[in-house]
């Protein structure tokens, strides 16, 4: 098999990004790092100049970002770390926005406008493990997101579901026992929603506390005003809760202003955690706690994946199936 | 219809991975597979070079937006605003970020990246007044934002001075006379900062306050960590105010977390008012008044402005300068 730019940057020590900067000769790269560098592509017998090769080839150096909605933050950030990723590669990124249609999503993947990329990072809401099939296309696809598992692809994806049981633990530690979710999805077994209350689950379960379906309420969006309709419900329908875990933080942060309207203190009344880690979390009054779910890492992850694809021209590779890794910020929204 | 690759991969009875490795002339294809792709290719009459052909025809259906980040809320919403107009249009948007940066805006304007594109959007924040020149490229663009003005491509920009000087005309109807500023550029006559700062000024001219230079703080960037570390210098100074102005919501927001730590209430001890009106500004607890530049106006004027250019198909017509409306909307960061 062909030495891949992964590889070089492992033998020589180097990030991929350290590799891809000396191919593309750039300036700023130390000369003993460019030395070795240089050594490992000829041990390897790297071809750096396949992408070039390729873009006379009919390669656009246009990669496809395809996602749900840039109004969401967690998607405008993921976005920018893909661009920023993507321009160091000498790729530009054609953002497409699907809301979350499943009809939009299988749409893009044989659209024409998708022609003049190389090759897309995918992150579906709407479409589901049936699905997978629609992901069997001629150009290279890097999957994201919760929705498809084990498809033809690429994909990476967080651990959501240890990552929200740590969350769930983190309130349970605090000693609260009701605690309420607000952004689970209905008859759904994967997404990030399932996956998030599975592990909700797994934290009640571990710690001996019953699950109460009363305590889960229903949006099928995530923005802040679903969260904030999502808490007004639960407290119009008298369940007892000493906290919240908003599935991301949007629905979080919806959730703490009506719980504020209604005079509830945080987190002294009412514990509240996200999932994202998106910037405003730190900046709310109490400021968030929260989950990082590894954001930038997946989206690094997946533009380098990429590009390794597309140096393969064509040639076929083993799919590979990467988990990054995830963090719980703890923040003012649960007692100290 | 012509035939698609899909159409070739079941006459063959391959994937249309393999298809395309054919069409892409890859060598590692067994010959009869080959050979049997090659007989459908034949048969249906299947061009593989469609899209090639319809780059000569100097159409891509491709339009650029360059903007500064997307991890500013700001620009993420025009953003996805900007795309959702262009998809009505049948048309992809490829975002590119400059980080606000004068040379990579410069370098943007004449990238081979771009030359995908029919046409820009285009939203600088690091170029200025002198660069118009720039602007005269072999392509149509839609300048948006403040750094430019009279240039030599249609405009899309909003009321910065009348929108400011409303909403400082809102905290001195308030009986607010000591009213800070966060997020003041030094050195420049033009810009959004520069505009926003010129009506504050023109607010207090005409209510008889007089300007003091000591209320007005400076930043680089305009996120809600400038607003919180320009808040802290603000207060550490000793200066008194009764109420502030962000020249955008991340900057209020990030000022009034740190008021709140510091024990002041918003707005009784201090009122605050942004500018942009981006989501979570509602939800903020107290939620923020702020202006409503017309965002989605811009976004749906630009896109629209372009296609028409588009449609001209380079034959000249007028230059045009479009302000949109504004509003103030008043919530309770400010007193009612």
């Amino acid at each position: 098999m062909a030495a891949t730019l992964h590889d070089v940057a492992k033998q020589a020590g180097v990030s991929i990004k350290t590799v891809s900067n000396v191919v593309n000769g750039y300036t700023n790269i130390r000369p003993e790092t460019r030395a070795r560098v240089q050594e490992a592509i000829d041990d390897l017998g790297y071809q750096p100049n396949l992408s070039a090769r390729s873009l006379r080839s009919g390669k656009s150096g246009v990669i496809g970002l395809v996602l749900p909605e840039l109004s969401l933050s967690y998607f405008a950030e993921l976005a920018d770390a893909v661009i920023a990723r993507a321009a160091t590669h000498g790729l530009v990124v054609l953002v497409e926005q699907t809301g979350a249609d499943r009809e939009r999503e299988i749409a893009v993947l044989s659209s024409p406008r998708m022609r003049l990329t190389d090759g897309l990072i995918f992150s579906p809401l709407g479409m589901g493990q049936e699905d997978a099939g629609f992901l069997e296309v001629d150009y290279p696809v890097i999957l994201l997101g919760e929705r498809i598992f084990g498809g033809p692809t690429d994909h990476v994806t967080m651990r959501n579901v240890e990552a929200a049981r740590a969350a769930t633990e983190l309130l349970l530690a605090a000693g609260r026992r009701r605690i309420a979710v607000v952004g689970a999805h209905r008859d759904e077994t994967l997404g990030s929603a399932a996956l998030r209350l599975e592990g909700y689950r797994q934290a009640l379960e571990a710690a001996g506390v019953d699950y109460d379906p009363a305590l889960v309420s229903f949006t099928t969006l995530w923005h802040r005003a679903n969260g904030a309709a999502s808490m007004r419900a639960l407290l119009e329908s008298g369940v007892g809760f000493d906290a919240v875990f908003g599935l991301n933080d949007a629905l979080a942060l919806g959730a703490m202003r009506v719980l504020q309207e209604k005079g509830l203190r945080i987190p002294s009344d009412v514990a509240v955690i996200g999932f994202d880690d998106i910037d405003e979390a730190q900046y709310m009054v109490p400021s968030l706690t929260t989950v990082d779910p590894g954001r930038t890492a997946i989206a690094e992850t997946a533009v380098d994946l990429l590009v390794e694809r597309l140096a393969l021209g064509g040639r076929e590779a083993p799919r590979r199936e990467i988990l990054v890794d995830f963090d719980v910020i703890a923040r003012e929204s649960t007692p100290g």
